[in-house]
């Protein structure tokens, strides 16, 4: 098979968590997979080597950021994002309609998509499905994500159909402005609230559109962790066999084990990225606050069983002081550790997978890790 | 000759700038040397790894940062600074000295040392020539200085001969306070301020004291550079030839090539470090700014003859980026750059000085460089 093809192959399948291979135009992704978030151009605080090391495939940057600062057209002059910030693997762009509702000022709905004002410098600004589409692909990404609206949690059915059916709307502008290119790809958004019938109704639509991708939207904005995961296992109920399901945003190592039973395939969150620079490790026992005072002289690793740089080489008692004196390599060895601890679970699940015995270890890993 | 005996061997000289070796504990330093700062046990933004592959022999740490915090005893218990921060080469620790002067508050000297309040939380603290040697001992430093107390500038010769004395009677204590291990080393530091006969008399009683090396204090604390390069002239020129020689707190490239020219050995700066994270680097042809705005699109390294980690794999485009977008990894990369970049400037001073044309050599750099 030509590494050029965009292609989800399945490789096994334990119940119905499935362990898979993404080809595409930068190389292949081993699934389930997490990708670490790399917001404005940089996985925050470590290099890209490091996120390699740790054993990640792809990554996630975020349009809204890339957007207004630097720009995609400066990012597209450069000969994209991969060359821009030296990760020559596989990214995927969100589409910045959740990065609109959640960051920018000033919000301005209407049928053809946002007007806000950017919460860097408060200057107004559009997104919409052709935009957003555009820039995706000035920065070259590998898989584009359609623009949507994130569905607010809670809203009423009326509210969640209405807003459905504009992403809907949208999804169909976003395909339509997309450009095909040959190992890359482009996923449309399941969105539907908590309602079954909407999220169905929705998957059907973007099935229409033959996406080469498909992902669940709008979860993980405040809902119980119950309706998540029964959200994320209707979804997969229901999303094509043969394509990546990547359900957005997502989450706790806890999270990421149940949503691999139902068959998710792809995750991003900025959990390990952004705890690690608060002082929270994520560990096989839990989650560690290295600023505890009970780790002063504390000589031990984060994790006994990790075998990251991190642990390899610092203590919990160094960890401690270097966060207290407020030195930002502290978060870069969090980081490298946390990146690290969720790669290591993915390839977990994964091995799990082929052995056929998914059940089992994740349930012993659901009764440590939070 | 045994590892374990701390020894200057002079190797070259190229007019009075010296080509040698030190001989320590913790391994081998190559002078002229340039020591990157690590003031709380990091050299801040970047793993020790970084510090070793720009070419780093050896590092500095702040014996004040280190005793308010985490404390020198709770690193004792942790094997030593190498063993906590996972620097395996030498380490100089300085007095704490000239952190009382310009970090803490509420000075007050007395003949037994000074006591003040801590720049972190305002406790009471008293430091001394023994407390301080005992500090370093503790830390394990593989290079321990003798307390003084840098004198001011301006000073008039009554007050700086006031304050050299002092600091010899300080340096008396700490030799006596000091306990003798293989391959470790005491320097003494000589003071006088910008008064020649003051600078000789300080020298004439150091060597009294038998130091395993000398340090020139009291420099770049805001005299001209024409008054640096003289004090450092004359003290090079009095000091011992079969010991290290060493310029406290020096300084930008320009004065490491002078100090060289005169015999200094030694340097340590926060200069590369510190306007590293404030978006200065240190190139061949002087000092590049990265946040400047015509570096927006500019797709080259910041230094085209730099073959350090950030010039291989990244442009000024993206590092402005970074910069504008508040990143910390501008600064690591810059960090990395700056470390290398003074490292390879040594580097190239002792060739020049293993081949006879420091002069030809140090002009042509002195026409270059900041």
């Amino acid at each position: 098979m030509s590494e050029k093809v965009f292609k989800y192959e399945k490789l096994a399948q334990s119940g119905k968590a499935r362990r898979g291979r993404i080809h595409t135009a930068h190389g292949t992704i081993e699934t389930p997979v997490f990708m670490p978030v790399g917001t404005a151009a940089t996985v925050k605080a470590i290099k890209p080597e490091d996120v390699k090391d740790a054993g990640s495939d792809i990554i996630l940057a975020n349009t809204y950021h890339l957007f207004l600062r630097p720009g995609h057209e400066l990012i597209e002059r450069r000969g994209g994002l991969h060359k821009f910030m030296n990760w020559e693997g596989p990214i995927l762009t969100d589409s910045g309609g959740y990065q609109v509702f959640s960051l920018s000022h000033m919000r301005k709905m209407t049928e053809d998509g946002v007007t806000f004002r950017s919460h860097i410098d408060g200057s107004k600004q559009h997104l919409n499905a052709e935009i957003s589409t555009q820039i995706q692909h000035s920065l070259d990404a590998t898989i584009t994500m359609a623009f949507d609206e994130c569905t607010p949690y809670p809203a009423t059915e009326r509210q969640a159909r209405k807003s459905m059916e504009l992403s809907m709307r949208w999804a169909k502008r976003s395909r339509d402005a997309y450009k095909h290119r040959d190992g890359y790809a482009q996923f449309g958004i399941v969105q539907g609230g908590v309602y079954p019938e909407l999220r169905k109704e929705s998957i059907e639509k973007l099935k229409e559109l033959d996406f080469e991708g498909y992902a669940i939207g709008g979860v993980s904005v405040g809902e119980p962790e119950d309706k998540l995961c029964g959200i994320a296992e209707y979804c997969t109920d229901h999303m094509p066999e043969d394509k990546p399901r990547y359900l957005m945003g997502v989450g706790y190592p806890s999270d990421l084990i149940n949503s691999v039973s139902y068959g998710v395939d792809m995750f991003d969150c900025v959990l390990p990225t952004r705890n690690a620079r608060n002082g929270s490790a994520f560990v096989s026992t839990g989650v560690i606050r290295v600023k505890n005072e009970k780790y002063a002289e504390d000589d031990t690793p984060l994790d006994e069983n990790c075998d990251c740089y991190t642990c390899t080489n610092y203590t919990k008692a160094y960890l401690r002081h270097l966060f207290k004196a407020g030195e930002s390599f502290g978060g870069m060895l969090l980081t490298i550790h946390n990146i690290h601890f969720y790669q290591q679970l993915m390839a977990t699940l994964r091995q799990a997978i082929e052995d056929d015995n998914f059940e089992e270890v994740s349930q012993e890993l659901l009764s440590r890790v939070r």
